[in-house]
């Protein structure tokens, strides 16, 4: 709707209030791509000059300069890559693809984005910005009808994580891994069994579909699937590296994990109103919102970590907590009533508006709040997640071979336990979980670091990672927009 | 105005449209402070408990689940902090005193925050809060103003830079410091020179005075000050380090920083409109917006460490040259008009609101949008400041006698240069410029690693950045109250 506004530029400009100068020019498209060619070149000589110390404290000076250009060319890239927006795909998409190119720019010998890839602070922000990116999943949830999907989503994350993991250890490793052991079989199978949540929850984001049963369904079963991948990756870890599985150790990552995602949002519910209140006598204005609702979610993620869980496993559960409901108290009710009275006698755009704003001061103004913190980390993720990928270590036929059949039953495991959705679209819900993300590109790590898993198995692993990330949006896009014709990109 | 509404809990709750929950009960301060106890516990218990890590990447995984813990910590005991504000003090004291409480908890035996101190991620952190908090500050200054008062700043800022720096080297040093050379004199009245601008703008900002000349004299020479400081030190490192002076090098620099400060304003300024609207076309929305300006913000900060400047310094450029004005093809026309036109037969109360709302779309989104990111950086930048503060370095009589003597130098050396500031308050100029900060520690630092400052005269140039960063902010805030009775704290 926004989007259209602009599209022939400064055509309302005159409408605008009398702020506006009016002699201001419509650029043309040559001063326009002018301004990107000058922008880009500004780029490329600021990665190339050597940055001088600020008088002193030379190396966290200059590492942290460099850290802010870093995000600043990141962000920019990650925002011109959303032009894949124009042709109906997913902005996440954009992103991913900027992050394989900057992170193979090696290939044609600029290594300028290299010192990223490894960097400690820059690792960080990526990894708040999924944190985040699951706080604001978990705020836009409903524990309602998560509850009321909850056996289904039982039921799609036990087949997605038990088929490809049987399929990966019994069929693949034996069949197409001759010379590997068992161990490495096991390894490749618990592999395939996380789905990356993330790359889902922003396609249904993207595409206005969260509030759909099928996207609940989905994120219901990735939390689930995460948690049951982790219990997997910590027994096969066991088996591989003492040859021995404890039980004890087992039942109780189990039995942590489980009480840990009820716990929480049970205790949460209860103490939530009781805080919000204390919180809105001692300091009241968004301020105050903002920090109660992000120490929440950093707690929450720091507790998910220190169970042994991915720290969004608990930031989720803090988004889930963290119902919009227990923020309006601090909504401003006088304001409020009188925008409603206002509201019922306008003419009705102008009442949709009012309606909006009403909206924004009561249910979602924490969501808004958390939504620029958002902006500046969650592309960092995804670019990020691109970086990840070697393209270099793709060319050669047997690992090609060999990565398309292990693609194949990433796949099939995951769209056949689309099944246990019904009556919910099985497909939706199926290509949904199909994506690997962040823990498989884990789970190959720690793989080849007990070494199981060759360099060659890596690649391949990483290509599965790769195929089932960027397959997955564009086909869950087209699965959904034959659902729902009208589907719109939400603003 | 808010900060009224909720004394008594829920006081309006049965005023809230019909989402609010009747039964809920106003709790009681038992209940209360009960809540605040459990909290307390909880996050002690956190402090204690041991990470485990998930799954792997043991040591990176840990230590990024243990800053999100620090993170929620420090952002909510700086909040719980604000409370100096019911006692009419700027919120940034109690940031400070956090700080410095959470930074000598080691002197009780409790060694929990000791590691925070040298993580390099919170320092990073720390340090792009205070480039958030410099670009807000230049995005809420008016380049105009900073014009008008330009002359005054420039002699603010050149009598603020010599007579400290003067009485350090050719008193202090010479009269106190009789067993010191000449080199640790310099040195001495190099770190007297360079004023923090970030605590007296946070004052500034909390009472509402960013908008009066004294404001603005002080911002401008904060920012010349910096500059002049900075080649201070360059110029004494040079001294120090090789006994020579090297003029081109001395000349380079002085014509860099002035170039930057003017090349930024004047190329950005004519860059800015183009750069709007090419991105208004690209994708339009709040996200691009963001984008824009946070990413000018840094590309900024690192142009100023790359020249050898203070990142803050480039920050500041970059919210002068963002003026609002740029960012007004954002917002919808119509959605304005029409509140516009019903603004025009609304009564007083409904018009304020509704004129506040539509300066909300037009004007202050840029702002608002960049504020979250202040509400999770900033405070982290001045609690860490305060844990800077090493409470045992303090305690021997020939310290103290030391210490109280520099500070008082370098009050006097800042508060005479208020004349320049006339016909403005010189008083509140003068004040507005004592409080030196995370300039001077990083002076004092480097002082210490050429093996010119001892680790006694260490504990007292901290000291003198400790009292005149402690005592500023309430002395202005009685200054300005004076000036205008009604002030009163900022939403």
């Amino acid at each position: 709707m926004a989007g259209s506004m602009w599209e022939r530029c400064g055509r309302r400009e005159h409408r605008e209030s009398g702020s506006e100068v009016p002699g201001q020019r419509c650029p043309r498209a040559v001063r326009r791509w002018s301004v990107v060619a000058l922008l880009l070149v500004l780029i490329f000589t600021l990665l190339a000059v050597p940055v001088h110390a600020a008088g002193g404290e030379e190396g966290e000076g200059t590492a942290f300069a460099q850290v802010f250009l870093w995000i600043a060319v990141l962000l920019v890239a990650a925002r011109v890559a959303g032009l894949v927006e124009r042709v109906r795909q997913p902005p996440v998409l954009g992103e991913l693809a900027v992050g394989i190119v900057l992170g193979n720019l090696s290939l044609l010998g600029i290594h300028t984005f290299e010192p990223l890839r490894e960097d400690a602070i820059m690792r960080f922000l990526a990894e708040l910005g999924v944190v985040i990116l699951l706080f604001q999943i978990g705020l836009e949830s409903n524990v309602h009808t998560m509850r009321q999907v909850g056996l289904r989503a039982l039921g799609v994350a036990l087949i997605g994580v038990v088929v490809p993991f049987a399929l990966g250890t019994l069929v693949v490793g034996p069949l197409l891994l001759t010379d590997a052991s068992f161990k490495t079989s096991l390894f490749l199978g618990a592999a395939l069994t996380a789905t990356s949540v993330g790359i889902t929850a922003r396609v249904f984001r993207d595409l206005n579909y969260l509030h759909h049963q099928e996207a609940q369904i989905v994120l219901g079963a990735a939390v689930i699937d995460d948690v049951l991948g982790l219990i997997i990756l910590a027994v096969v870890s066991a088996v591989v590296s003492t040859g021995a599985v404890d039980l004890i150790t087992v039942g109780r990552i189990t039995v942590e994990a489980f009480l840990f995602l009820a716990g929480a949002i049970v205790i949460g519910q209860a103490l939530a109103p009781s805080l919000s209140q204390l919180f809105s006598r001692i300091h009241t204005g968004t301020g105050m919102k903002f920090t109660l609702a992000i120490s929440f979610c950093l707690v929450f993620a720091y507790l998910a970590q220190a169970i042994g869980l991915a720290p969004i496993v608990g930031a989720f559960a803090a988004g889930l907590v963290l119902d919009p409901v227990h923020f309006r108290h601090f909504a401003d009710p006088e304001i409020v009533a009188e925008i409603k009275a206002v509201s019922r006698d306008a003419p009705p755009t102008l009442r949709a508006h009012l309606d909006h704003i009403v909206a924004g001061h009561v249910d979602r103004h924490v969501e808004d709040l958390i939504e620029p913190v958002g902006f500046l980390l969650v592309p960092l993720f995804f670019v990020m997640t691109g970086m990840g990928v070697r393209l270099d270590a793709l060319f050669t036929p047997s690992t090609l071979l060999l990565a398309l059949a292990i693609t194949t039953i990433a796949f099939i495991g995951k769209v056949v336990a689309g099944v246990a959705a019904r009556p919910a679209n099985p497909w939706i819900v199926g290509w949904g979980m199909a994506p690997r993300g962040e823990v498989g590109l884990i789970f190959a790590a720690i793989g080849r670091s007990l070494g199981v898993i060759s360099e060659g198995l890596f690649s391949v692993i990483i290509i599965m990672v790769i195929l089932t990330t960027l397959l997955s949006p564009p086909i869950l896009a087209f699965l959904i927009r034959k659902e729902q014709p009208v589907a719109q990109p939400a603003s």
